[in-house]
């Protein structure tokens, strides 16, 4: 796929040499009593060293974000490793943070949010499965605020709690289409009141996106407390804090809350730790991890799920306001194949020279690049080269970024490792020291839901304006009286285009959003609007990965990528 | 309720001075590559130190069990860790190996399955909330099966399962009643095929009594593969290597087959590694933990859940068979308290004074002494001191025990730790000194099933007999017709009377017991007998102990004891 032939992933993930987990924390200044180590070569971080390094400066914050993602891939993880592993090597101190992997999704298409190639995070097979488990730590706290509630009401519900109104479901960190939709406590009387009632993946948790978005354990007892888990049979929320078990759930989750330490395959210290979506939440790792990287790094390179339409803003206006961060700057990572895509090119088609297309997908990065610029950040676009890439292709995007005004780097991290990015680092720090960014929010927070969304809609999204269908504005109308209004806005929206359909690629016009629900998650702190269907159980496919994967007496694992 | 004044579990174990895990190990003659830590005070041990110390011989194995138990409580666990820091004091290197305690109940009525008093493992919190994980690697190999039969039934079934006849169960680690019958598969052609389902509390997993009986990875692997998990269409067994998921499963539990070890209250080592329901599984902690401690120590105290009557005629039927274990002597602890509910006396009325009564209840001791003697093994049995117990009730058991033939010691671990148990210590030296057991198995595994069972009541419970119910004969049919047979029996029994009858305490006479159903467990290799409704998923009462359980700013944990 790339210009050297490279051996698959989990091969060169297999014969990494990693340093013992306790020497990369002594060597970046993290003392043995702040380490608490899992196995030899994972370790969470205690947030006792918040209080020893709060007067030490912080390094730079750098956000990896991309064009709209197509099915050609882009390789946001694999340039957010690889540009840390290229910063330390041009002799940056870099630290790099990334969101860490659901197990479910492993045993359905293919495992690996570890990036990839000689840009990978280790060890791999242990990121991918229960790693510290984070996970399974929220699984647990959420469903037991799922017993609770129908304990209640089983019990004489007290808090008059109208089972119809129920918006706190039940979660498994797997891909289980059967349990999207279920009817529970059947049986008679022994077993409850039967409801309806569904499953989603334990990453689509508001548990998941308040562990992301606290700064530390109070915070996050204090925003599990105020999370709506439904609605009483007067209209009025119901909370976690009702039902007094916010206490309980911190308790489950007092290690998960702790920052993970791994490395990469060059031995950069990466803090994964947290990952929530990136529709219904705001898919980004831990502000705690994010800020403990800017204590321990002069660099911290991250990264947000999906384009930067939806993923960069986010982290933008939700976790740097939460968190008081400030980026130093952004890389948009785009590829020649997924610029030829939203060029009109099929995907069939990718292998053919195209530079026609490039100039018109072109149009996508333009906009994503406008964008970031609009908070007031400097950007650098990296190229993630991948082998089918002429030397034409690669002028003709080089001279439109140049046209337009924008810095850009070629980056072969995926096949050279830090070596490959090292003209991408060098770029980076020129544009950082070059720079000093006046970062400001997309909107206020006290707007109104119409006005904030259409601030996105317009400013980011490039389209005309918003529609809210009639039951998204009762849902507005509702918030705005119960006080729960002035939160930022967390877009479901498809990823692949800049609009709601996910067939508009490049840059598109003359169209509108439509947002077809309004949902607040009051404990994270945003509104959710959503603007179609979004998955929030997987299902496995046909064949799925789980009949691959397979350990041997030696405990050597396979198919597991 | 001990003869001093003790501080709650809670605060002693808090109080506790753990050494780091390392140096236990250390000190025990473990090596660093075998240890995994987690956190200063856990460790997982490789399977690597089986290899080392093959031919190192072993310990003898003394297993704790208990008269069959009253809610006057009988301290078993306390006794098992009480009685391994006893043997360290008298200057034998003892071991001792536990359970590990299911995460949902902890939010339920009362936590804590780590002792208690001065004979606790520690740290108390971390052992009942997530520990090393163990319980969650279960809980998600468990649901990747059930995810996969469903998604098979999904793309074209072509192992033509018939839906109705689907055995495998989902799991899920918390009290919640509301899961314990449920529709799965609602909304339509996306889901899947509707079809009633059912969850059980994780320990109930067949995956838990199959990791608790594997010699190692491969024959967990080889064990998970021959699980039942449906039937099809013609009536023949669907198992997990039909759908090709025990490669997965196994991958998914590297880890938790690995034994962990923590220590007591005195820095004995503790094993604590897998913790399957008593009833429809076996009871015991893993056998690769009891023969872990069996190579690390002189002596390897552990224990078997419920009374003799079902604890340790499984440990001794089935665990010692499968781990090919050979007990060197056999604990009956025994309270007070609970003889007198034996003897009749309502839990009201415990504080009173009742020597005719101790009399009386005996029976139960006096049956459950006799049971262990027909395994060829000697017996001690260990009076568990409570503050209510008198000097004349005291005697009077000791009076009993000396007529019957049988040692007994008192035991005050409780109140005193270690030191509290040194007389029952050195009568059990003195006994696994003086005599060299002929053990044996009650019944061979190539009898039938209703001979099996014929021989457990007849000779286990002082039954007249079994009687099947026609459901019963049919499975037994069936299994006969499968060639499943062939196995060692498993009953799921009330733990609180010798009979079927939880209200026939003492040593009832005259019964017979109905096994209502009969049901295979293949992969862990048992067949298990139910002779009534047995609780596969708890509840939470109207006022949880979550609603209790909190943490503060410093990570003190409180409300969980």
């Amino acid at each position: 796929m790339m210009v050297n032939k490279v051996p698959s992933d989990i091969e060169i993930a297999q014969q990494a040499k990693m340093k013992a987990i306790g020497d990369i924390a002594r060597d970046w200044g993290i003392l043995e009593d702040e380490l608490e180590l899992y196995g030899k070569y994972k370790a969470k971080i205690n947030s006792s060293i918040f209080t020893r390094l709060k007067d030490k400066e912080d390094g730079k914050l750098i956000l990896v974000t991309a064009i709209s993602p197509t099915p050609a891939g882009e390789g946001k993880s694999t340039t957010t490793v690889g540009l840390g592993q290229a910063l330390n090597k041009i002799g940056k101190k870099t630290v790099i943070a990334l969101r860490e992997p659901s197990l479910g999704p492993v045993f359905g298409v293919k495992g690996g949010a570890a990036g990839g190639g000689y840009a990978q995070v280790v060890p791999m097979e242990d990121i991918n499965l229960h790693f510290t488990g984070d996970m399974h730590a929220i699984t647990t706290a959420h469903n037991l605020l799922s017993a609770t509630i129908d304990n209640h009401i089983n019990h004489g519900n007290t808090l008059n709690i109208d089972p119809r109104q129920i918006v706190w479901k039940r979660v498994l960190d797997m891909n289980d289409r059967a349990l999207r939709e279920v009817v529970v406590a059947l049986g008679g009387k022994a077993n409850g009141f039967v409801r309806q009632d569904g499953f989603m993946i334990t990453v689509a948790s508001e548990v998941m996106a308040i562990l992301c978005l606290s700064s530390d354990l109070m915070d996050l007892k204090d925003r599990l407390s105020r999370m709506v888990i439904a609605y009483n049979h007067e209209g009025q929320p119901v909370t976690c804090g009702d039902l007094k078990v916010q206490g309980a759930m911190a308790t489950v989750l007092k290690d998960a809350i702790k920052p993970n330490l791994v490395q990469t395959l060059e031995n950069t210290p990466a803090l994964i730790h947290g990952g929530p979506f990136a529709n219904i939440a705001h898919g980004c790792n831990s502000i705690m991890a994010t800020k403990l990287g800017l204590k321990l790094g002069e660099y911290l390179v991250t990264e947000a799920g999906f384009g930067a339409d939806l993923g960069a803003e986010k982290f933008l206006d939700i976790k740097c306001r939460y968190g008081g961060l400030k980026p130093a700057a952004v890389v948009i990572v785009a590829t020649i194949r997924a610029l030829k895509m939203h060029g009109g090119v099929k995907k069939t088609d990718l292998s053919m020279e195209n530079v026609e297309a490039i100039e018109k997908g072109f149009a996508n990065l333009a906009k994503q690049v406008e964008n970031i610029r609009k908070f007031g950040l400097p950007v650098l676009v990296a190229v993630n080269r991948f082998v089918s890439d002429t030397e034409a292709e690669i002028e003709v995007l080089i001279r439109k970024c140049m046209e337009y005004g924008v810095e850009v780097a070629l980056n072969e991290v995926w096949a050279k490792g830090g070596e490959g990015g090292i003209e991408m680092a060098e770029k980076l720090v020129q544009i950082v020291d070059g720079t000093s960014p006046d970062f400001k929010h997309l909107y206020p927070t006290e707007a109104s839901i119409p006005e904030k969304v259409d601030a996105i809609v317009k400013e980011i999204y490039g389209g005309d304006g918003v529609v809210f269908s009639s039951k998204a504005l009762k849902e507005i109308k509702k918030l705005e009286e119960l006080g729960l209004d002035k939160l930022p806005i967390c877009m479901a929206k498809t990823q692949y285009s800049l609009s709601d359909d996910p067939n508009l690629l490049g840059a598109p016009k003359g169209f509108k959003i439509n947002v077809k629900e309004v949902r607040v998650s009051a404990g994270a702190g945003f509104i959710v609007c959503l603007t179609g269907e979004i998955m929030i159980m997987p299902g496995l496919p046909k064949v799925p990965s789980a009949e691959k994967i397979d350990i041997d007496e030696n405990g050597v694992i396979t198919g597991l990528f």
